[in-house]
């Protein structure tokens, strides 16, 4: 049984280097290259994705009571976009019974088959990320390149490392020992003591539209592998990212001689609501979640479980102090803006620039400039409608659209948003940038989701790094990022922020950006703030999804 | 400033590899003896509690805005035990602030500074062990010997266990990298990350009567490790151990050029309900308690921080199927009922027997015969005045004999409960066995803390296994023992104990009981059942009490 983890043993291995040193790796390759996935791979990917359209999307023996689906592409309108996917759906009450079935023998399997099993699951994973891309870019509304990354190998990247660590964690506690206390002239006593990992129970993944498989395969893999049994419940706009790898993941199963329903799908339709019903359950044990800080409280606060793991979301900043290239400066943060459209957790909202401008490679850039050089940046990044349209993808959902609009009147518009170029049918939005004064706080203050930047005046840079820090404290932050040349100013930022609970990036040019955080290296959200009370993935994250059981005995005594 | 780290390295390298293998180890002797301690340690030690004696308890700077204190001795009688020793108090506001105020300091000093502290103090509180002793003894109601183990050494290697995991994981996080990613054709992207703990803030440790130390030194340098201030807030019947405590380490920080008031005492009178003021305060981050279920429950529901580590209460069993020595195992379990009075959270309350008796070395003997086989040996155990004493103890709360007193109506008084011959003005009650049938579910299945034993008659041992592991699940149960000699049987009942997050003891005889756990090598307290949700110690009790924040910037570019 544990031949699966013989095979990907040196996988587990590097990934649990990579955890301790934190340098770059990937197990995954990231390059959408037909070298490295098949010659024929883009097209066989295309090809699976659209052969699930319009049909009944099949996971053999998983209960169900209805079909259901409502998916529609962000890219190709309410008329073309519907997928047309009916999965198979079934009451809370139906599902966490058969994942109390199924626990049993997972827990039972030993640690070595479910993190093979597991390992297995993200190989095939990462052959179907062609297949995944197109999942991914369909629901979230995020362009192919950036699809085929997070949606594929940056997500199975998180997924093994949230494996390693739970591997490592499960590691550190021996199968038995020997306890022999000395006793003087009265001799030894000699105990056999004997432990076991003992899963939490069913566990429930409520999952989110931007990043459906990034943002829950920490939490899936790091439940199963400590012998947890997981119903996925994905964001209703957003199934068959997660369908999919629900699929996978049974496969593997039942081959192995496990109960599929280890893993179980919660498909629901917009507006069913089923994330309270799965949270109220008293058979749920345990929840991962990201989404919206309001649900994240009430799971919180009324989810029958006190274990809830959350990604909820926050407001990020960069403060703009100094810097030696203006140009890459602005290039840098364009992109940061427009990359799929502002809509990642860790998008910068708010820009903080001193209100009597900053000193740029010797020479002084008004605060008007600053704001004006990056608008031109990102017009000059979309100006190509191709490029434009890999950058910034699609606007997941349309009230986005409507907090757009509504933002124009927060300040003085830097920048417009608008449809990008030649974007026919799919729903999309360039930046909107918005300058406004330290004071405004209502404007900037808000967590406003999507293409919408706050370029804030503000006195200096230590304004603005006590403004944003202060604010990360508050409404949670999940990056910050700073521009400056002083040695200084740049660790008293780093002290603020770490106070805050944010990560920091500094002197960010060329090809990396504060959006990104990379798997076995970046910790993604600290806890420490509103923005999330986990992180991708540490410690913390895995060691309380199992505990650990003894039992024991006097050694026999000797003939 | 890491001196202090160097000179006690060696005792966290040897915690550190006990905890990994889990065998016996101590690094604080238990035996009160004089060739360890110093020949006139013992006299030294009663000196040193008498002065403290109907006196002002000075902790030098500690915020004081009033003095409070009233401590009785259980075993001196109302008129003569008071204690007459006035600690300083102030409100909860005043002492979160004081402990904000001293916080930078503590988080910035770093983790050898911080950890050399931790084991200094440990150093110094063992060497006051028989002061502890006479201070744990007078306030808990344990027996000398009992208090100098379970209130000194046994509490410090608790202490230093749980050192030992805050070190190792903080050390699993570097202080820095270089993350260097290959881009092909256009080069390296090369970052350097810095990484750094962020403490979680100011801490709060509720202590109980019984073991005013043993349950709260985990909590305690988990958090002084992980760089949290601690406001060690004790039950006000036994407020002198943790004074002692607090003495010592604020005496240790000074020293150290460190503010004393990293470690605040928040002493108080019975029913002034400093706990729920303090829980509720937003300034306390994370909560340690040891104490009932039902402020448990309320901390864990209403305290403003969700952090929230718990030692609750619980129903232990034992389930008696069949020995190969009956004497032996009637007083090993005789020695479990009576010590401290049954006053352990270790301590068994329910005794399952089969209706038609066991197998007892091939001899049938009655449920009657084992009933009073047990009774018989509790008997012989306290026949002696002396050794009554120093087993049983005195009883720490005037609640637990009036609960002695209800409970013999629960069925037919196998063994009547009665003070202890000689005991004078002690508080003092030998062990109530009391037996009814498995459907008199009321008599056995509340917890009966104290002196209190229910033989409880059933079909078999599966039965009493059954019952034992269900009420574990409802109610909650830190230990559980078995006495079988069958090999499946111990084996189902390892399934169903580990299940119910119960650490189970079989055929426990001679020096070894089940009330007894051992620090680096028994788990206190699995965290999976509601007797409490965590654990002394393992890396979930630690890995949460901090966060990690980073901050990176483009790696310098050679010239």
């Amino acid at each position: 049984m544990s031949s699966l983890f013989e095979q990907h043993r040196a996988t587990l291995e590097s990934a649990l280097a990579a955890i301790r040193e934190r340098g770059f790796w990937s197990a995954y390759p990231e390059v959408p290259s037909g070298k490295i996935y098949g010659e024929n791979a883009k097209q066989e990917g295309l090809a699976s994705y659209q052969s699930h359209l319009n049909g009944d999307f099949e996971l053999p023996g998983h209960p169900e009571q209805r079909r259901v689906g409502a998916e529609v592409s962000p890219f190709l309108g309410a008329a073309e976009g519907a997928l047309g996917i009916r999965y198979p759906a079934a009451d809370a009450e139906l599902l966490v019974s058969h994942s109390q079935a199924a626990a049993a023998a997972w827990a039972n399997a030993g640690i070595e088959t479910r993190v093979g099993i597991c390992l297995e699951i993200l190989a095939r994973l990462n052959r179907r990320s062609f297949e995944m891309a197109n999942a991914v870019m369909h629901t979230s509304g995020q362009a192919f390149p950036m699809a085929f990354q997070a949606g594929g190998p940056h997500a199975q990247d998180r997924g093994l490392e949230a494996l390693a660590y739970a591997w490592d964690e499960m590691q550190r506690i021996p199968a038995s020992a020997r306890w022999v206390k000395p006793q003087g002239k009265a001799g030894d006593i000699i105990m056999d003591k004997h432990w076991r990992i003992v899963p939490r129970g069913v566990s429930l993944l409520i999952g989110c539209q931007t990043f459906p498989t990034w943002n829950s395969y920490s939490g899936l893999f790091a439940n199963l592998a400590t012998g947890n049994t997981v119903i996925a419940k994905p964001h209703p706009a957003a199934i068959l990212p997660m369908a999919l790898t629900v699929l996978v993941a049974r496969e593997v199963l039942a081959e192995q001689g496990l109960p599929p329903d280890v893993v179980l799908l919660a498909a629901e339709e917009p507006g069913s609501g089923q994330a309270k019903v799965f949270a109220e359950h008293p058979g749920i044990a345990q929840i991962d979640y990201t989404g919206s800080g309001e649900f994240g409280q009430w799971l919180r606060r009324h989810a029958a479980t006190p274990l809830v793991y959350t990604e909820e979301a926050g407001v990020n900043s960069i403060v703009i102090a100094a810097t030696d290239n203006f140009d890459a400066m602005c290039q840098n943060i364009a992109f940061s803006l427009s990359l799929y459209s502002g809509q990642m957790c860790t998008a910068p909202q708010n820009l903080f620039v001193p209100r009597d401008g900053i000193l740029a490679g010797g020479e002084r850039k008004s605060f008007d400039e600053v704001a004006a050089g990056i608008a031109a940046a990102v017009d000059a990044l979309l100006a190509d409608p191709a490029r434009a349209a890999a950058v910034a993808g699609a606007i997941a959902n349309p009230d986005t659209l409507a907090r757009v609009d509504a933002a124009r009147s927060l300040g003085r518009i830097v920048r417009d948003s608008a449809p990008l170029a030649g974007a026919g049918p799919a729903r999309t939005a360039t930046p909107l940038i918005v300058a406004v004064d330290a004071a405004a706080t209502d404007a900037y203050e808000a967590e406003r989701f999507g293409p919408i930047a706050l370029v804030v005046a503000v006195a200096d840079a230590a304004e603005g790094v006590r403004r944003a820090a202060d604010l990360a404290r508050r409404k949670g932050a999940i990056t910050a990022a700073l521009y400056d040349t002083s040695e200084a100013g740049i660790l008293d930022a780093a002290d603020a922020f770490a106070e805050a609970g944010v990560n920091l990036s500094v002197n960010l040019l060329g090809g990396i950006y504060v959006n990104q955080s990379a798997a076995y290296s970046d910790f993604h959200v600290t806890g420490a703030n509103p923005a999330g009370n986990a992180c991708f993935a540490d410690s913390a994250f895995v060691a309380n999804r199992f505990r650990v059981a003894m039992w024991r005995q006097p050694a026999p005594t000797s003939a």
